[in-house]
């Protein structure tokens, strides 16, 4: 095949989910937009890289340090939540449900990839809670493995501290089915339960 | 969320087959990415609008023109295979089983899209019959309304050329199942029944 469609298959393929044909799809996609639809989309993945940094205080990404949640008068200044990732922040931000600070710690405990305590954003965590207004840490990795060990960890450096520190519930997911429901969320969910 | 990152995500959103999700995924691996990498894309992109052209005699996408395909001295010159997108010549090299030339229509009859037979490389594709070396065109426009209407119109316009006319077999894919096809497939698979 044509060289450059083959290089740029190439590069999408490179995306997490993005499989041979749907890359071979988009190659062909570009192929087809108008010249400033292409210039458009070459020019916002560059601005990505330019614009685009890491809070010094939560690690979210911003284009302006710090971003614009940890900037927000509005949040309630008492509650951290922690993440593994960005995404996560954003997800949470789209329930309207908190209205505390973000921590992104960048990752999980996972020694199997060789990624400890000392490659996520924990010391950076650890000093902000020397900020006496804080007084409540909920720890909202993932409910895998590695983010349940993660949390496990934390709270056991967070709460000598004498910060509350809480973790997300778990059980089952909103239009969800027992039956269907594996072991594990459903150990969780009936151990979780709460008083009516 | 940051302008930037909306913006590529917005951008990712318009490829077909990628939702919502899938391009904020791709947006967030786009940033975790090096710059070197993320500027190949950027560069890939503009590339393929830069160096990719279309084929003046099969209108298949090429680098230089005419395309390697109509080029090849070792491809069978008397066979044109009609298809609908340049993807199809991409499936179809791949089978390894055709050894002749290609026709590309760049789409296929369909009156509600506003697609005529003057928005199709269908002037090209009789002044290329001209060629009497020509004495077979398949028909391999997609088993869909609108691709058997084209291949219709197409048989029509090109028997009273004295050239053979043939359209691709109609039946059970490979691996496929009679109890689940479904009634279109199962009449074609009857209908194009071949003697043992």
């Amino acid at each position: 095949m044509v060289d450059s469609i083959e290089k740029l298959i190439e590069e999408f393929s490179r995306f997490p989910g993005i499989g041979k044909k749907t890359a071979q799809r988009m190659a062909f996609f570009v192929l087809k937009q108008r010249d400033e639809e292409s210039e458009a989309l070459a020019q916002a993945i560059l601005e990505v890289k330019s614009k685009v940094r890491y809070c010094s205080v939560c690690f979210n990404i911003t284009e302006d340090d710090p971003c614009a949640i940890c900037k927000d008068v509005k949040k309630d200044r008492s509650t951290i939540c922690v993440v593994e990732e960005v995404n996560d922040v954003v997800a949470l931000e789209k329930t309207n449900q908190y209205r505390g600070l973000y921590h992104v710690l960048g990752g999980v405990l996972s020694p199997l990839d060789g990624m400890g305590p000392e490659d996520l954003k924990v010391k950076e965590l650890l000093s902000r809670l020397k900020d006496k207004q804080i007084n409540e840490v909920i720890l909202a990795t993932n409910p895998s493995a590695e983010g349940e060990a993660t949390a496990i960890y934390l709270s056991k450096l967070i709460k000598p501290l004498s910060v509350k520190v809480t973790r997300i519930a778990r059980g089952l997911p909103a239009g969800g089915d027992l039956e269907y429901a594996d072991q594990t969320t459903l150990a969780n969910a009936l151990e979780g339960r709460v008083e009516f």
